[in-house]
This record gives C-alpha cells, sequence and structure tokens, in this order.
C-alpha cells in the first residue's frame, strides 16, 4: 500500500487540529481525549496551561470522594502530562498556547485513534533561533498503569540552553457540578489530600489520600534521555505544599541536533481491580521495571493491545469518509472509557471525559453502551452486569427506604450504587433503570448464551427486580388493574406521569425473563437454584403474582389508530407545532421551563420508539410505523439519547432516509459539536453506543434476538459497504454488508 | 373581685413554669415567645445561656438576607436582653439555669398573656447569704422599638458586692434550616456585619447591617438605677471584635435591702414601616427619649395598649379553663406576631418564634389567620392583603419564568415575594396559593365591605390571577376539558395530580370574585376602572375564556356516593389500614417515604373538607356529609393545619363531639406539645388562626358570607357560654352564645 491509498487510510483513523485557537480550547480538549479504561485525560495542552485547574482533569474510573452527606464527585487526580521548555535565564517559554513564538503554519495536533496516541508538532522561533517541537503521549492500553510522554526538540538554527520541566502537578480540584442542567456553579475543592511525596534516586513518588472515601492513590515519575542529547544538568524538587513534583533537565542544544526526552509515570491506587497489598509499593515496583524500557518497547506492546481491540471491534465502512471517521471516534471512546476487567465500576455518561454528573453512571449504560461491549468484548459486558451485581444489596437498602420489596437501581450512582440524584422527581420518579438492568441482563444470556453467569449473579437480581415491581404497582380493585402510579419514563418532558408504557412492558419483560431463567437455572443448575432460592427466601408461588401483575396492567392505547400511548396523561397534553417553539439544535429546557414543557404534547427524547427498538418482536409493523408516524414528528430530541435511537429505530423500522439523516446527526454530535455542549460538558458515550448500534442493528439489520442470526440491512445509500466483526455464544463472526450483496459471510473461528 | 375567682381569673391569663430543666429548656424558648408584631423574642432565660446562639433569636419581621442566589433567611438580630449577674471577685454566678445556687422550690416563670410580660423569680443560695431575684421584660406595645427588662435584687440575708452586666450581644449567628422536613443541617452563619459601635454619656449604639439585601439595624441601650441602690461604679463596654455593649454596674447589697436596675433598648431598622431618614439616628432620639421614662411610666403604655387589643379580640369562655387559657394564647400569639402597620411583610409560617422555613410566608396566612384579623383588626389584615399587591410585580415575572401569563404568586416568600421554596414538586405545583389569595381578597372584602380596597388594589391583583389560571388550565380537545395537570393541592401525600378539586374550584372562584369586583369598581369608581383596565391591558372580553373555562373543567364526582373526589387519580391510591400505620402523633413521613405515601389512599390534612369550609354555600349537606364520612377517617393530620380545619369543619357540618376532639388537639398545639415538635420548630401560628376559628365559625357558628351575620352555633356540651367581639363592615359586635340561648346578642358601636 503506497501513495495515495496509505494516506486516506490513515485520514481516516486521526482527528486533526492544524490551528490553536483559545475559543476552540475546550472543545479540543473533549475531542483529544485519551484513555485506557483505567485512566482517563482531557486532552489539555501539555505545557504552559490557560485552562483552569479543574477543567485540566484525569480520572481514574471508580475513584470518587464525598462531597456532601451520601454525595460523591469523581476526583480530578494530578496532571501527569505537565511540561514546562523554558530558554535558560531568558525566562522565555516555548508554548503553543501563547502561540507567540510559534511559526504561522507549523502547530498541528493530532489524535490517531488507531493507537490512542496524541501527538503535537510546532516551530518555536526563539532570540537564539528555531526549534522544532514535538510531544507525543499514550496511556498505555498494555499497562493501564502507565502513561508515557515524550518530548522531542530538533534545532534547525538555535543554539543555546533548554530546561524542561516534566512535572505531576497535583495542584488540581473539582468544581462540582450540580445534577440540574439550568444551574452553574462554581465551587473548586481538592477532593484528594497528600500524603507523602518522596524524592529518590531513579523515581518520584506522591501518595495522596481522599479523606472520606479513603482511597489512596500512588504516582511515580522517572525520566530517559537520549543518548545523544547534551545534558548540563538534571535536578528534581518535591514540594508538597504545592502538590508538585519534577524534573528540571537543563541541555544544551546546537543546530540540526535532536534531544529527545521521555516522561514514565505509573499510577495505583487501593481500588484498582488489581487489588494490591500496597498501592504505593506496586508503583514503585511498576516505575522501576519501567524505567529500563525505552518508548519503542512501551509502545510496541501498547500499539499491539490496540490491535487486538480493534480486531475485535472496528467497523469499516466503503464510500462515506466522513461516516467512516466518526464511527471509529465512537468506538475508540467506548473502548478507552471501560476497563474491561472491572466489575466494580461502571461508566459514567460522559465516561471520564468530564465531570459532568459528578461522573455518575445511568441507564445509558445498559440500554446504549452494553450492545457494543457485548458483541465486541463479551468479558467486558459480564463485567458491568456485575457491577450491578456488586451494588445488589445497596439496591436492596434503596428499596427498603422506599419502602418497598426487592431491589431498586438507583438512578444515578457510582461505586456503592447509593443514590447520586438530587432532584427528586428524577430520582424518585425514574424508576425504568430498574427494569432496564433486568433487560440487559436477558440480552446478556441471549448474545453470549452464558447460563453460568445467569445462574451464578442475574437470577437473583431478577428474583429481587421482580420483587421490587410487585411492591411497586398499586392495584385498584375499582377497575381491576395494577397501576405505575408517579413514573416518570424516558422522554423527562413527559412529567411524572402514571401507567408510563416503556416501563410498565419492561417490568413485565423482567417477570418473562425471571420465569425463563428460573427455569433454566432450575433445570441446569439445580444446586445454585437451591442456593439462590435459600439466598434470597424465594418461593415458587411468587410467580403466580407476577402472572397476576402481567395480566392486569394498564396500557393507554389507541386502537382506532393501532398507537400505543405513551402514558394515561399523554393525550391530555396540549398539542403544539414544534417547528415554531424549536428554531435551533438548542435544547428547549433552556427556553422553557420544564414546568411548562410537561403540559405539551412534545417528547424530549424517544420512548415508545425506544421500547419498540429493545422489543421489536412484540409489537406489529403496523403499530411500529402508527408510533413512528405520531411520535416522531413531536420529539424535540433535547437528548443526546435521542437522535441515535431514531436513527437506530429508524433503519429497523424502514425509514431509511430519516434514520441516515439522524445518523448523521448523533454520529457527529461531538466530532461536529451538534448539540453545542461538547466544550462544557464532555463527550456523549450513549450517543457513540447507539452510532454503533445504528450501524450494526440498523444498517447491517443484525438481529441476535431470536436464537439466530438475522441480517435485515438498510444500506445508506452513498454506502457501499460495512463490515465489522461480532461475538455471539463464544464465537467470532465477521459481517459484512454490500450493496449488491445482502447476505452476511460468516468467518466461524473459536474465541480463544 | 377578691380571693378565689380574682386568681383564677388571672390563671386564665398566665402560662406557669415552676421549675428550671434543661430537657424543656427549649420548648419554653418557644412557649414564652414575646413580641408586638415588630420584633419577636425566644422565651430564652435572661442570665447566662447554655442554648446554641442560634437559638436565641430575636427576628424583625421583614428583616431577611441573602444565604445563596436568590434565597434568603430570617435574621436573628442581637439578643438585647441578655443580662449576667456575679457576685464580685468570687465568680459566682447566678443563674437559674446552672441551678446550683437555686433554693428548691423557689423558681418561677410566667408569662401574662394580658399584658405580654414575662416575669422570672428565685431565691440565689450564696457563700455571702441568700438573694430574691426577680427578672420582668417586656417588648412595647405602645412603641414597637422599645424593649424593657427590670432586674430587682433584694437581699434576705446577703451582705457583698454584686456586679450586673446588661447587654446587646450581637454574637448571635442563624443555623439555615433546608426546606424539606427529613433533613437535618448545622451551618452557623453571622448575616449581620458590624457598621460601627459607640459609646456616648447615655447611651450605647450599635449599627449592623445585611451586606447583601443592604439593610441597616441600629440598637441603643440605657439604664436606669432606682435610688436606693448602693451603686459602687457603672462602666460600659463596646467590643465591635466581639459584637457586644455593656454595661457593667457595682452594687453593695446588705440584708433586706433591694436594688432594682432597668435595662431599657430602642431597636429601628432601614426597613421599617415608619420608613426613617436614618434608623441610627431615630434610635439615638428614641432612647434619650425613653431615658427618662421610668419603667411604671413605659408599662402603663404599654399595657394600655394591649387593653385596646384584648378589648377587641378577646374570646371569653365560660365552663372550660383548659381551653380558655389556650385560646387565649392562640390569641396572643396571632396578636404579637405581626405588626398591624406594615404592607410590606406577611406572617410566616412560624412567625417570629423560629428560623424554620427561612421565616417565609405560606398560604396559611390568607386561609388561616386572615380570618382572626379580619374580624378583629381589619387595618391589620388590610396591609395583609396589600403586601400581596406590593408583590404582585414579582408574581407576574413569576408567572413569565413558568411561561405563563398573569401573576403567580409563590409557594413561599418574604419581603419581595420571590420563591424561596427549594423542593421542586411543591414550588412547582402546589399553585392553589395563587387561587387563595383571590379568596382572601373576596372574604376581606366581604366582611369589611371595602370597595376602595377592591378598586385601587384588590381588582389589579383579581385581573392577572385569572389570567394566570388561563394559561395554566391545558385544553383536551378530545373531551372538550380544560385540565389542570402536575398540581399539588393542600393533601400534600396526594402526589402531583390531575385536576386537584380544591385548587380548580378556587381558581374558578376567583373568576366569579373578578368578575363581581370588575362590575362593582365600574359601576362605582369608573376612573379607578379605567386606570386598572390600562395599566393591566385587560379587555373585556377576556371573560369570555373565564366563562368557557369554568363550563368545561373536569371534577372527579362520584355519583353515586354524592361524593367529591380529591383529583382524577385518588382512588387509584392503594386503600390502607391508617390505624395499623400510624400509632403515635409523630407524622408518617417520619416513617414512610414521601414517595410510598403518594400511592397510599390517605390524606396529610384536610383538602375536599377545607374546601368546603371555605365555600361552605358551594355544597349540599349531602355532599358535605358524604365528604367527612370518606375523607375523616382516612386523614393521618401529620400536619399542624389539619385538626383546626377538621374542628372547625366538623363543627360546622355538625359532628360537634368529633370537632372538639380535633380542637383539643389543634387548641394545645404547643402549649401541650401534641406533635412533639414545638422545642424544635417553634410554635404553629396557623394552628392558633384555625383554633381561633373553630370557635368562632364552627362553636359559635358564625357566618358573615351571605351579606349578613348568622349564628349557628355547636356549644362543646362542657362549655357553658362564648363571647367575643367583631368587626363587621366598619362596625364592631359583640357576640355571645349560651347554652340555653343560642343567639347573638350584638352592641352596636361606631369603630373610632
Amino acid at each position: 500500500m503506497i501513495g495515495q491509498e496509505r494516506q486516506d487510510q490513515q485520514q481516516d483513523w486521526i482527528i486533526l487540529q492544524t490551528k490553536s485557537e483559545a475559543a476552540k480550547a475546550d472543545y479540543f480538549d473533549s475531542i483529544f481525549f485519551q484513555g485506557n479504561g483505567y485512566v482517563g485525560v482531557r486532552g489539555f495542552q501539555d505545557e504552559y496551561i490557560t485552562c483552569e485547574d479543574y477543567h485540566r482533569t484525569t480520572f481514574i474510573n471508580g475513584v470518587y470522594e464525598y462531597i456532601k452527606k451520601d454525595i460523591s464527585d469523581m476526583v480530578n487526580t494530578p496532571n501527569f502530562f505537565s511540561i514546562e521548555i523554558s530558554t535558560m535565564g531568558k525566562s522565555e517559554k516555548l508554548s503553543t498556547v501563547t502561540s507567540a513564538d510559534c511559526v504561522d503554519g507549523s502547530y498541528k495536533r493530532s489524535l490517531n485513534l488507531e493507537d490512542g496516541v496524541l501527538s503535537k508538532k510546532f516551530q518555536s522561533r526563539l532570540e537564539d533561533g528555531t526549534l522544532d517541537v514535538s510531544i507525543d503521549r499514550f496511556l498505555s492500553m498494555a499497562d493501564t498503569h502507565l502513561a508515557v510522554q515524550r518530548l522531542s526538540l530538533t534545532s534547525i538554527d538555535f543554539e543555546g540552553d533548554i530546561e524542561v520541566t516534566f512535572s505531576i502537578d497535583g495542584n488540581v480540584r473539582n468544581n462540582t457540578i450540580h445534577d440540574e442542567q439550568l444551574k452553574s456553579e462554581k465551587n473548586p475543592v481538592f477532593l484528594l489530600a497528600p500524603v507523602r511525596y518522596e524524592k529518590h534516586d531513579d523515581y518520584l513518588l506522591l501518595v495522596e489520600k481522599t479523606p472520606y472515601s479513603e482511597i489512596t492513590l500512588a504516582e511515580a515519575m522517572c525520566i530517559e534521555i537520549s543518548p545523544d542529547t547534551q545534558v548540563l544538568q538534571v535536578t528534581s524538587s518535591v514540594l508538597e505544599n504545592s502538590r508538585n513534583l519534577s524534573y528540571h533537565i537543563r541541555i544544551h542544544i546546537t543546530p540540526g541536533q535532536k534531544a529527545v526526552l521521555c516522561k514514565k509515570v505509573c499510577v495505583c491506587t487501593s481500588r484498582d481491580p488489581e487489588v494490591w497489598v500496597d498501592p504505593a509499593e506496586e508503583c514503585i515496583k511498576k516505575i522501576l521495571q519501567t524505567a529500563s524500557l525505552s518508548w519503542n518497547i512501551l509502545f510496541s506492546s501498547h500499539s499491539a493491545a490496540w490491535a487486538q481491540r480493534w480486531a475485535d471491534s472496528d467497523i469499516q465502512i466503503v464510500g462515506d469518509k466522513r461516516s467512516q471517521l466518526e464511527v471509529r471516534f465512537a468506538i475508540y471512546n467506548l473502548i478507552v472509557n471501560y476497563p474491561v476487567n472491572d466489575p466494580k465500576c461502571s461508566i459514567g455518561a460522559r465516561g471520564l471525559t468530564h465531570g459532568r454528573y459528578k461522573g455518575c453512571y445511568f441507564w445509558d449504560t445498559e440500554i446504549y453502551m452494553l450492545p457494543f461491549y457485548l458483541l465486541t468484548n463479551p468479558e467486558s459486558a459480564k463485567n458491568l452486569l456485575k457491577y450491578r451485581h456488586n451494588t445488589l444489596n445497596m439496591a436492596r437498602a434503596s428499596a427498603r427506604d422506599f419502602n418497598l420489596s426487592g431491589a431498586r437501581y438507583s438512578w444515578m450512582c457510582t461505586s456503592d450504587g447509593s443514590e447520586q440524584c438530587e432532584t427528586w422527581d428524577t430520582g424518585s420518579s425514574e424508576i425504568h433503570i430498574t427494569a432496564d438492568i433486568a433487560y440487559a441482563v436477558d440480552q446478556y444470556w441471549r448474545i453470549t448464551g452464558d447460563d453460568d453467569f445467569v445462574a451464578q449473579y442475574g437470577l437473583e437480581m431478577l428474583v429481587e427486580i421482580c420483587r421490587y415491581w410487585v411492591s411497586r404497582f398499586s392495584y385498584d380493585a375499582n377497575t381491576e388493574t395494577y397501576n405505575l402510579l408517579w413514573v416518570k419514563g424516558p422522554n423527562e418532558y413527559g412529567g411524572v406521569t402514571v401507567n408510563n408504557t416503556f416501563t410498565i412492558s419492561l417490568a413485565i419483560y423482567g417477570f418473562e425473563t425471571a420465569k425463563k431463567m428460573l427455569q433454566m437455572v432450575k433445570e441446569k443448575y439445580p444446586e445454585l437454584y437451591q442456593a439462590t432460592c435459600k439466598n434470597t427466601s424465594f418461593r415458587e408461588d411468587e410467580i403466580l403474582k407476577w402472572n397476576q401483575i402481567a395480566l392486569h396492567i394498564h396500557i393507554s392505547y389507541d386502537n382506532a389508530r393501532n398507537l400505543l400511548l405513551e402514558d394515561d396523561l399523554f393525550m391530555l397534553g396540549e398539542p403544539v407545532d414544534i417547528s415554531c417553539l424549536k428554531t435551533d439544535n438548542q435544547p428547549l429546557y433552556k427556553k422553557i421551563s420544564f414546568d411548562r414543557l410537561q403540559r405539551m404534547r412534545v417528547l424530549k427524547q424517544a420512548d415508545i420508539l425506544l421500547l419498540m427498538g429493545l422489543l421489536p418482536e412484540k409489537f406489529t409493523d403496523a403499530q411500529k410505523r402508527a408510533a413512528w408516524e405520531f411520535y416522531e414528528p413531536i420529539t424535540l430530541h433535547d437528548s443526546t439519547l435521542s437522535f441515535g435511537t431514531h436513527s437506530w429505530v429508524g433503519a429497523m423500522f424502514g425509514y431509511d432516509e430519516k434514520a441516515f439523516d439522524y445518523f448523521q446527526k448523533s454520529a457527529g454530535i461531538d466530532l461536529r459539536n451538534i448539540m453545542n455542549n461538547t466544550a462544557e460538558e464532555g463527550l456523549h458515550l450513549a450517543a457513540f453506543g447507539s452510532t454503533w448500534m445504528t450501524v450494526v442493528f440498523g444498517f447491517a439489520g443484525l438481529s441476535l434476538r431470536g436464537g439466530e442470526i438475522l441480517l435485515n440491512p438498510h444500506l445508506p445509500d452513498s454506502w457501499k459497504s460495512i463490515s465489522f466483526p461480532f461475538f455471539y455464544k463464544n464465537k467470532k463472526y465477521l459481517c459484512r454488508v454490500d450493496r449488491e450483496d445482502a447476505t452476511a459471510k460468516t468467518l466461524v473461528q473459536e474465541v480463544s
């Protein structure tokens, strides 16, 4: 592969910035996010920093600290990518941000999605001549506790001394952000307290701790200097008061000469999935091992790990270069925001890319992201569900707090599963999350066939979830109906309403799933069945109640139109012309109060249509079309979950043209900043998940729900082909859909 | 009048404490609350204080300071009743609280409701002998800016020196209290900042200011010592840093001798209804005038003012001494918590007796307290409604914030009328407050006949309130119905519901009232009518919409049972046995979550029954009985508003025995601490109002709604007679109901 073709293919992997503009700095900080699942760093500039310290975030999944009673925030940990470069004695600092010294047109920054390396190049024109500067950094995918950063300085016609300072900068705070979408506060606080800062011959070490959640964080740093670099002096400083560890390297450089300096950082915490005896000791061990490994060696194991991830998850699109890049950007971010091996955490709505929503996990994980992991890396999907099993006791406690039975999952939560939502209507009423988790258990089982997981973990969750629903429905003897009162569905403009169809339908589906699983486990794992029954005090006659409720629910339905209604109150809302109300992509809740919006017959995001997408076999084509024709025109898409759902479901339902329109909005939600909030809120993980779902379940039309592999493609007009691998019941397949030939070619190979 | 009879009559006026117990200190601090409408002081001990400074509150109506963006708290102002007494050089302090030196059985404290004087007596046994100590204090009803405190020391067999320190102690803070009934926080802050502290020959002065709301407070103090007191030295100290002004008086006392020391304090602020040029200057003027007036002179004008208030408002009950005292306690507290002459403030749910709910005003004022003021002091009732007119522009702004028309009154507010409720469901949904204010305008007009007020103020409010309702109803073309969606009625366990009957009925009553008033003003005040139309851009065809809505509302009604239903969802609630749930007077929300309670078919407090009490002419006897029989047994009375409503409405509806039971709970709510929250939350002003309403509208059966005076008495069995004065259309009447003779004897006399 040579010349143009090679270059084109590279372009399908690279996000490029060719100008450093202050106004777009936050946007690029989001877009250039790097991660390896364990740790995530926003794409802020390496050198002299202008953004506020609480925007310069480095988050470690699962590291949370209390900010008030029972409420926590994801902790901003030290910035280990800090570099300062200055010419000696003249206090001239080299920087792309101040840019006074940056040669016009020389600046270029790029994120390579293929290996997650963020690279920056620029030329710096100084008093004593011009220098080429280049900085590359990555978070190792081979060892997720390792971060590497390399600075290369090449003199064009510069001669003189330069001082480079490599730091771990702990002087970064959290700005605790209010849940409510319309409130903004500024309240920066340190969530980590220094424990000890140490200077050793070969490395520097810091140990910090969250005072209340008592998580210990250790970071160690060492440096490596290329042999042909002319080093004048190397010193280090450890300043506990200013939370700073630094190496100061003075070099001399002459025209034509190149100096290469490499910083290596190890990060360990007391809550890592590996469970260290002492995170500081582990950190020291790692940094000493790493010290002797060159950039090339570290990079090659890192990129090999990435190659394996892409081999299992890449989607190749022929005929649409923009979509190709955007889909890869989605996949990249789904990979770098979850660590595969950690059953004690899940994925925040903004992953590790931003502190929005205090880093909390939502239903987004189970409904919008899980499918990607299920089909590309079943082990990580299993751990995501194990997280829900690990927090089952908290869900039980939550049900008791609400004076209900069984287990009630929190609308927003972190490591311990406790409710983190501080607004009453949402936290108390958006109860479909509990049904969504039961749905996810079923989906996991359908796609992996992992009976063991169900017997060991899934069944216990399902039994408790069913018990929750039994206690949550209210029986009305007058109409002999079980009603779900004061419930909020996925359409968050729908108010706290009565008999939300989405929630009821998934609750009933949970009963069906539980019955199926009880049967399977009883037959195949009689001992585990007995253990679960004992452990949960389950009696088989509880099933009678599930059947009774399923027979006596109330679903609002317009027979004349074959139309499934969102809830009992939806049709009381005032019809409005949304084209007059919404004239741009700005969410309407920024102009109209939630109180007013809930009395309008509009949707913030898909509700009934999402239900039909999740359970397509439960509805007729006529019902699906009636729902689409009724709801789609009155949906405002004021949630970033909405475009993706409409593209995926639209394609499934045969609305190919609209589906592609919605796909383009969902796929570009961050790269093209469609909702105008990528800079301030970070990246939208669920939109990435639904972008992936659109290609796989919508455009390729893959269906795995019926026990076999089905394809019903709806390829966009401009696309020549799609191909992607996927895992199904322990085997790996390759799916390829061509414009001419709409059948799936399957390659069967055993999963290692 | 001599002997037993005189003593009995005195007992009908006096609240007595005969033992100082730490465990009951907060309760007595509430019960011994003193006020004059302008300023209110909890009944904390004068000398050496054990309670937290933020429980030692001195509130001035209308003085609020911001505690966060848009949210304010009632400011705890300096404690001007501070006294310290010690024997010289031995640091022995005389105190009823430490009580080590207090002679057994000598302690007695009493509040005389007749003149609002709080008196304390005890004997102190010291090393050098025994002393009689007595302290009296009052807040002048003749000049509300004046507070007086007198210390008398009588030596029995003591000889020695004593130092008395009289202070104004500004070292008091606010503990900002969360709205939600289940959250408690401790966050004491100073809301006043010192401006200047001055020492003069004749007085001491402090000036302080609230930094954000910019209210200036000035307080001055002087002392007077009885001529036969042997004074050794008088010094004063002004300590701005510790926010303290003090006089230190050293005296010598010998057996048989009596020393009397009197402290006088003046208080003025920049927001007083009198509008001073400079509150500090005014304060100085007042203290200099007061300096020459003796306790006796100050007391005699004070008690004359009280005598006038009682002459217009006392209820005499023969045959039930406990009820007599409790009813007077209610009237006393209604008098001392509102200043008569201030149209810029209203009455907090706990008046000036406690900082609960940030000192906010609720619907409690219009529905539960206004009747008392209307019938006993119409001027104050007028000012309470003028306060709502003064905040009409804020109500207009609030309607706009909710994307609605007209004026929307805030659920909780203070001087400026802005919404102070921080919980979403209540603040957004408990919209009946706006209808309650329209009802209050009508009631004011019916009882005073004050057409001028309506023409000048009432009509403008009514027009804007009607417009609010027009925009708040949602039209459903399908059923041709105007629905009130997402609304919370008085029963706060009823959830955010649909078509709350109470709210709809009072909204429609507002339309009727507005039409009636428009007609009256148009005929009688054509110029003011034109001015109001112009000012509000009112067009007469707006009335067509009011009529249309009134014709097409939806009220849930059970025809078979003649039963008016609370809302469209109430009957979907689960029937429960409340006797199993509620086993004591503890509100159930302390055991069961609000989320769970709202799905039970229970009431926190009266809803439909209250509506029937407010608009008795709109319902048949059969409807009233059906409602009582259905709702009363499922009401939990978890609001202090509930007992009073049930006693008042119960008596009106002929449930005499139950009415008296409820009356006893309502009347004793604080004196007998029925809900066990008098100590921690202060006094319940609305319960006082409804206690008064029960006697007047229930037991005496007075009705003034029909344009004439009607009496339909339901005298409790144990009562021999009730008599009370009242004002009706500018005339004062005396109502007397005897067991034998159930007619009202009316004394007609012109109101001065």
